[in-house]
C-alpha cells in the first residue's frame, strides 16, 4: 500500500514544525516569546462578539456556494474602495481562509505537471498547496540587500516555459515584507499580457503598509493596462485572518475581473458545498461597521514594526530588510544552520527563564542550500515584549556563538 | 489565456443548478417545497446557541492544523462508542466538513492520472473532487431493482486496473439510501486488501439507518480482517453537518488507524492552517453533552421515511427503493427526461401556487445516458410538508403526461 507522490512530497511546515519542542520547554517552566506565526495578538472588533451574543436560533444551512449576498455586497464595497473599479458581487467566490482561494487558484491555472513561477522566498505554504494540486513552483530568487524587490525582466522572462502558466505572488510579502511599487506590479502584467499567463496576486495583507511603501492592489495597476475586463489574467486571493484579527474564523476570497475564472472557481466551490455561514454574515457586519479597525491595526503594527528595528539594530553581526508591510522580516544571523539555532532555543537556551521561537528560513525557499542562515520573525507581540523578545535574541547569540 | 483542464472539466453542481429558476418562481409569488438538497430543516441543539451567546471575548487565533485537544479527545470517545478499538486522538485530523476530507483522502492515496472507483449513482461532487485532484473515477453500476446494493465480486474486480489506486464509498449512501450490510464491507475490504487498494468510506450519515438495516461502520468489519493498524487500508471521512444538523458549520474529520496515513493528512492540513477552532469547539461540546440529539433525529426522519413511502405508493408508474439509510431515495419516473420535468416543475408548474424542487438524478451518474429517467428526493421536511410535496409531485407527474 503506497501513498500518493503528492503525500509522499507535501513537506511539513517550517512553522509549525518546532511546535513539539516549544510544549516540552513550556512544561519545563520556560516562557516563550512567540515570534514564529502570523497570529495577531489584537482582539477583533467588539461587533463580533455583540454577534455571536445575540445570534439567534435557527437552522444553520449550507450558504451559497459563491457566497451569502450580504457578504458579497459587502466585498463589492470594500474591493471598490481600493479604488477598483467594475467589482461586482458577480466577481466574487467566498473561500474557507485565504489558502483555499489559493489553492482553487493554482488549480483554475495550471493541470498537473504545470508550472508556476515564485519569487523566493515566499509563503511556503504556496509549495504545499502546488503539491497537493500536482502543480511545480519555479523559483526565482530574490536578495536581502535589495529589500526582496522583484529582479530585472530578464530574470524573469528566462525562467518562463511551455508549462508555466502563471506568477504568484504576496503583496504586502509574507515572509519578507516588501510592498512592491506600482512599476514592478506593471512589470509582472506585462510580461504576464505578453507570455499569456495569469498572475495570482495573494494580498491578504493589503492593509498592512507603512511609511511611503503604499500598498496598490495588482488590479489597479491593471486596469490602466488591460481595458477589457474579460482579458484580465489577475486572480485576487484575500482574506481576513490578517485584517480583522480573525484567523481561526477561515473566512477569505476569490475576486476576478475576468468571469470565466469566476465561473470555475464557482464550481470548486460547488464541490465542498459551502464556506462557512456564520464566517461570512460576521465579516459582512464588520466590513460595514468596523473599517476603522484597519487603522488601528495598521497604526499598532509600524509601531511595533519600528520597535523591532530599533532592538534589532542594537544586535552585532546581523542584517535584515526594513520590512515596508505585512508584519515579518528575515533576518540573517551569524550562524551555520539557523533551524539548529532556532532548535537549541528551545531545548538548550533560557534566560530567566524564558526564551523565544523563530521559523528556520529555508523552508521559504525552494532552492537547496538558500536561507539556512536567515530566521522569519513575525513582529506580532506587543512593545514591551517585542523589546524583551528582542533581547533574548541578542543574548541567545551571543551565546549560541560560544 | 486558457484555464486548466480541469476548470474546464468540472461539472456544475446537479444539485444547485437549477437554483436560479427557484428563485424566479419565487418571485412570481410561488412556494417551492425544497427536496433537492440535504439540508436538514431541524434546529441544532440548544448548547449550540449558549455557547455562542456565552462566548468571552477572545483572540480568536488559527488553532493547530491536526485539531484542537478537546475536539480530537471527544473524536476518539465518539469513534470508540462505535466499537472501534485502538481510536486514539492520534489517527484524527480535523477538516473543514466531510467535503475536505474527501478531497484530502483522494489527493492521499492517487496522483494525477490514477483511477478510482466508485459505485454509481453516487454523491456527485465526488466526481467534482477527483477532477480538481486531476484523479479519474471509474464507475460501477448498481441497480434500483437491488436497492443499489453492490454487484458481485467479479463485477468489481474487472474494474480493477494498473492505475486504480482505491475504491471511495458512502455508507449510509447519498443518494441512494443504501446501507452496506457488513458482508459487502467485507467483500470490499477483502478485494482491497488483495489488489493493494485503499478504501475510502464516506459515513457522514452514519446515524441515519432505519429497521434491520443497522449502520456498521467499514472500520469495525476490518478490524476483524485486518489486525495491523499500520496495514490498515481504510480512510475514514465523515462530518458533523447532518449529525448535529450544523451544515453551514463546515466541520469534519479524518480518521485512519493506519498513522501512516493520517501523517500525509496532517501534512495537507498545515498546507492550510486550519479548521475553524470555533467549530470545533463547539461540536466538542455536543459530542459531550448532547449524544441523545443523534437518536431523536433517527427518529424523527425515519417517520419522515415511512410517511414518504406510503405517499410514493400512491403515486402510479414510478418506482423507487426503500431506503434503508440518510435521507435519500432515488425514485425512476414515466418521463425521458428527469432534468426537463424538474425545470418545468419551477418554470411551468403549480397546483395552488406551490410546486416542488427535486434534483435530477443524470448527474448522479457518471455513464451518459443513465439516471435520465430518474430524481432524487432529500425527505428533509416536516411531515406535513412532506405529504404535500408528495401530492404535487403525483398531481405534477399527471399533468406533465398530458
Amino acid at each position: 500500500m503506497k501513498l500518493s507522490k503528492r503525500a509522499e512530497l507535501i513537506p511539513a511546515s517550517p512553522i509549525r514544525k518546532l511546535a513539539d519542542l516549544a510544549v516540552a520547554a513550556e512544561k519545563k517552566g520556560i516562557k516563550i516569546y512567540r515570534l514564529n506565526i502570523g497570529q495577531p495578538d489584537i482582539l477583533p472588533p467588539d461587533s463580533f462578539f455583540k454577534f455571536l451574543h445575540k445570534f439567534p436560533k435557527q437552522v444553520i444551512p449550507y450558504s451559497h456556494s459563491r457566497g451569502e449576498l450580504n457578504f458579497l455586497n459587502q466585498l463589492k464595497i470594500y474591493i471598490r474602495g481600493f479604488g477598483i473599479k467594475n467589482a461586482g458581487k458577480k466577481n466574487f467566490v467566498a473561500t474557507n481562509g485565504g489558502s483555499e482561494a489559493i489553492l482553487w487558484s493554482i488549480m483554475a491555472v495550471a493541470n498537473p505537471g504545470d508550472e508556476i513561477i515564485v519569487f523566493e522566498p515566499f509563503y511556503t505554504n504556496y509549495n504545499s498547496l502546488a503539491i497537493m494540486a500536482g502543480v511545480k513552483l519555479i523559483p526565482i530568487r530574490t536578495y536581502i540587500e535589495n529589500s526582496f524587490h522583484l529582479p530585472k525582466r530578464e530574470e524573469i522572462v528566462k525562467k518562463i516555459s511551455k508549462k508555466t502558466k502563471a506568477i504568484l505572488i504576496a503583496n504586502p510579502n509574507n515572509p519578507t515584507g516588501t510592498v512592491y511599487t506600482s512599476k514592478e506590479l506593471e512589470l509582472l502584467i506585462k510580461i504576464c499580457q505578453k507570455h499569456q499567463l495569469f498572475l495570482l496576486s495573494d494580498e491578504a495583507y493589503r492593509y498592512y503598509s507603512y511609511d511611503g511603501h503604499c500598498f496598490i492592489s495588482s488590479l489597479k495597476v491593471e486596469e490602466k493596462l488591460i481595458k477589457n475586463d474579460a482579458k484580465s489574467l489577475i486572480i485576487l486571493m484575500d482574506s481576513f485572518s490578517k485584517n480583522f484579527s480573525l484567523c481561526g474564523l477561515r473566512l477569505g476570497f476569490v475576486f476576478s475581473r475576468n468571469l470565466e475564472i469566476i465561473q470555475a472557481m464557482y464550481k470548486f466551490a460547488q464541490a465542498r458545498l459551502s464556506a462557512s455561514g456564520i464566517g461570512q454574515q460576521i465579516i459582512a457586519l464588520l466590513l460595514a461597521k468596523d473599517q476603522k479597525f484597519f487603522k488601528q491595526i495598521n497604526k499598532t503594527f509600524l509601531s511595533r514594526r519600528n520597535i523591532l528595528i530599533t532592538e534589532l539594530k542594537k544586535i552585532p553581526d546581523i542584517s535584515f530588510s526594513m520590512p515596508e508591510g505585512a508584519f515579518y522580516t528575515l533576518i540573517k544571523l551569524p550562524v551555520k544552520d539557523s533551524e539548529k539555532f532556532c532548535r537549541w532555543l528551545l531545548t538548550d537556551f533560557q534566560d530567566k527563564k524564558e526564551t523565544i521561537m523563530l521559523t528556520p528560513a529555508a523552508g521559504f525557499y525552494l532552492t537547496p542550500g538558500l536561507g539556512k542562515d536567515e530566521v522569519r520573525v513575525a513582529y506580532v507581540l506587543e512593545e514591551a515584549k517585542l523589546k524583551r523578545a528582542m533581547e533574548i535574541l541578542g543574548k541567545a547569540l551571543a551565546a549560541y556563538k560560544k
